[in-house]
């Protein structure tokens, strides 16, 4: 111990090669910016580019030609060079409220901010993230309140003979009282993972909040992975840093309906749960939805609470599975006990609002009893984040 | 249910709208692809660029005059441009193994490969990973063995008035046995935080691997935020999604070391430890290594087993606190009383290595026993990696 180095010297050398390896080429500079207005500058460096543009959903989609048909695709806005090479875009207007998603385009090359350590991976796409708070996305905010837990753990599933992972939000206070909590599954759409609704959907933010202002009953939340032909996320199994896809081998089959009682054995066994219909709920989006259908049709005395999210009402008429024979049969047993609460979500621009549509008037000509709620625009984490913050503080009460 | 789509018009569905938002844009090129001879090709499709280099940790380190003098900074290599504006580069010799992170630089501008979704944030910035398998890197694979549980839970310091994440390891079967396991606390460096031993570390991979081999007892590992005016790595605390950076206000003065029994009597309450000195380890990189060594001199009678990986062993002598006080004396009675392991791990090109040195003269001049391990390179990630491979399985034997 004879060095004696003053602090500033110390934080040189922390600034230097004192920190760890990969500070080099980092820049000051502050990129997006939500100003006091909430309208939002965008920067970047970029001294050799001839154009640089950003796009995201803070933009209006537009109609655009794909090869799947006309889409509804974010536009693009282009940054103003300044000197000494730094390209910025403020919105003309403030933002409202939301968890936005952007990427810059330099010389028609997508590329992430570099100043922007937020990033989200959807599929097989990462792009940036920044927050414009307030409204309903003071629930996607980390607040000063009590924080749950978030664990991802295995569990062996005897239907698929696989040992699979799952991510489980716990509430505050769970570990140290000595209660009984009710639990909602809440299921993933087709390409996502057990990671999809913790890092898109901002669960432990909007469940944490909710609680907090006494909206929602303290719930644990259990996030499996839908595809059946996988073990866990992209990266987190054996078969290593492959490139995710959305097409999986065995999807819509059967099977992730089918083996789901496995994963409520696994948490009624591990977990203080109120192990009956009246604390369990079921929710998904797009494919999730497609499986909270079914998986609670299939088990009408397991759930009391389902909630369909841009749900995939579509039939795969390969499908062998005896899952989805007797579809109105089943449907009727399942009306017939009475669930809590049946709540179907969907956006006027989804491309599944036909399907939802045909699935209401199903429900309508047979008196089935169901909380229907319509959003603006179609098939986003937006409106999936929205649903959550709306259904949530209707169970279990 | 009066829509019959088959799984050819499901799978189109789902591969323009039906998908999550983000995929367009996707390409398809696999990047980076690990060749079968363990060379690696990287790919980039970039039709408008002049000029696409590579950098990262798997090519030569150069000496590069800098504003902080001579450092060891990754070369760089010019990818080919190929019709149709795919860029190729191949490494003309096999890589060792190890997991490498790696930046395409398109016409200067230095950008993620955007076919490659595995990245890490370092302090600021945020580079992809890729994992030549094999040796000492089959460690850091997730591999068909079982799997512990990664919890980020919230515990309440009462010597920092603050609520704190931690990120907290548990190996497999800990749920379901009875019995008390003992726990390795694992500190980051300056600018790092509770992610970042369980990113850049890869600790549950070593832990899960080590114990699955019969190498390593089964142990919990905590990984507590090391700066003490943070509550929460950036993004997961009420400061939002701000930019991280390496300097904090208050660092390495004392006040980690000083809180740090908090963190123990949170985990000897919460977990089933083994809740004595021979129970527990603590262990850190860096500024990690730092508070290692003060923390366990500081509590003579808390840990058993000491690891020093790449230690900061420097003074702050703007530092007032008495932790840093009587620095012989402390060391007198911590090995006085027979720690079972005292590891100190430092690269021959650290420019710790001086200041290492320094301080295993005092221990030797003291007869004071310790476990010496030297390394090639520097302070990077990939020596602290070997370091926890090689320190945990000493551990709790």
């Amino acid at each position: 111990m004879k060095r004696q180095i003053t602090l500033a010297v110390l934080l040189l050398l922390c600034i230097s090669s004192f920190s760890q390896q990969a500070l080099w080429g980092g820049q000051n500079i502050i990129s997006p910016e939500i100003n006091s207005d909430n309208t939002v500058t965008f920067s970047l460096y970029a001294p050799n580019a001839a154009k640089v543009q950003v796009t995201g959903d803070f933009l209006p989609a537009k109609k655009t030609d794909t090869p799947y048909g006309k889409q509804d695709i974010p536009g693009l806005i282009d940054l103003k060079a300044g000197k000494d090479g730094l390209w910025k875009y403020t919105t003309p207007e403030p933002l409202k409220p939301e968890l936005y998603s952007y990427s810059f385009i330099v010389d028609e090359f997508k590329t992430t901010d570099p100043n922007n350590v937020y990033l989200i991976r959807d599929v097989a796409s990462v792009t940036n993230i920044f927050l414009v708070g307030g409204g309903h996305a003071g629930l996607y905010r980390v607040n000063e309140v009590p924080h749950g837990t978030v664990s991802r753990r295995w569990y062996y599933s005897p239907g698929l003979n696989m040992t699979r992972r799952l991510t489980i939000y716990t509430p505050a206070g769970y570990e140290t009282s000595k209660k009984n909590y009710p639990v909602l599954y809440l299921l993933h759409g087709m390409g996502g993972d057990e990671e999809a609704w913790i890092a898109l959907g901002r669960t432990a933010q909007i469940l944490d909040n909710l609680i907090a202002q006494g909206k929602a009953t303290p719930m644990i939340v259990v996030m499996p992975n839908g595809n059946v032909s996988q073990e866990a996320a992209p990266g987190e199994s054996a078969q290593g840093l492959y490139k995710p896809g959305m097409q999986l081998p065995k999807t819509m089959e059967g099977s992730m309906e089918t083996s789901f009682p496995d994963v409520v054995k696994f948490i009624d066994s591990e977990y203080r749960t109120v192990a009956k219909k009246s604390g369990r709920a079921i929710a998904g989006l797009s494919m999730g939805g497609f499986h909270s259908l079914h998986i609670s049709k299939q088990y009408p005395d397991m759930f009391d609470y389902i909630g369909l999210f841009s749900a995939a009402i579509i039939q795969n008429k390969d499908a062998r599975s005896p899952i989805y024979a007797n579809f109105e049969g089943k449907l009727k047993i399942q009306f017939s006990k009475s669930p809590k609460l049946y709540w179907i979500g969907i956006g006027k621009a989804d491309f599944l609002y036909k399907a939802n549509e045909d699935y209401r008037k199903l429900l309508d000509k047979n008196g089935y009893k169901y909380t229907y709620y319509e959003s603006e625009e179609g098939h986003i984490w937006k409106n999936w984040r929205i649903y959550l913050s709306e259904f949530v503080p209707l169970l279990f009460k």
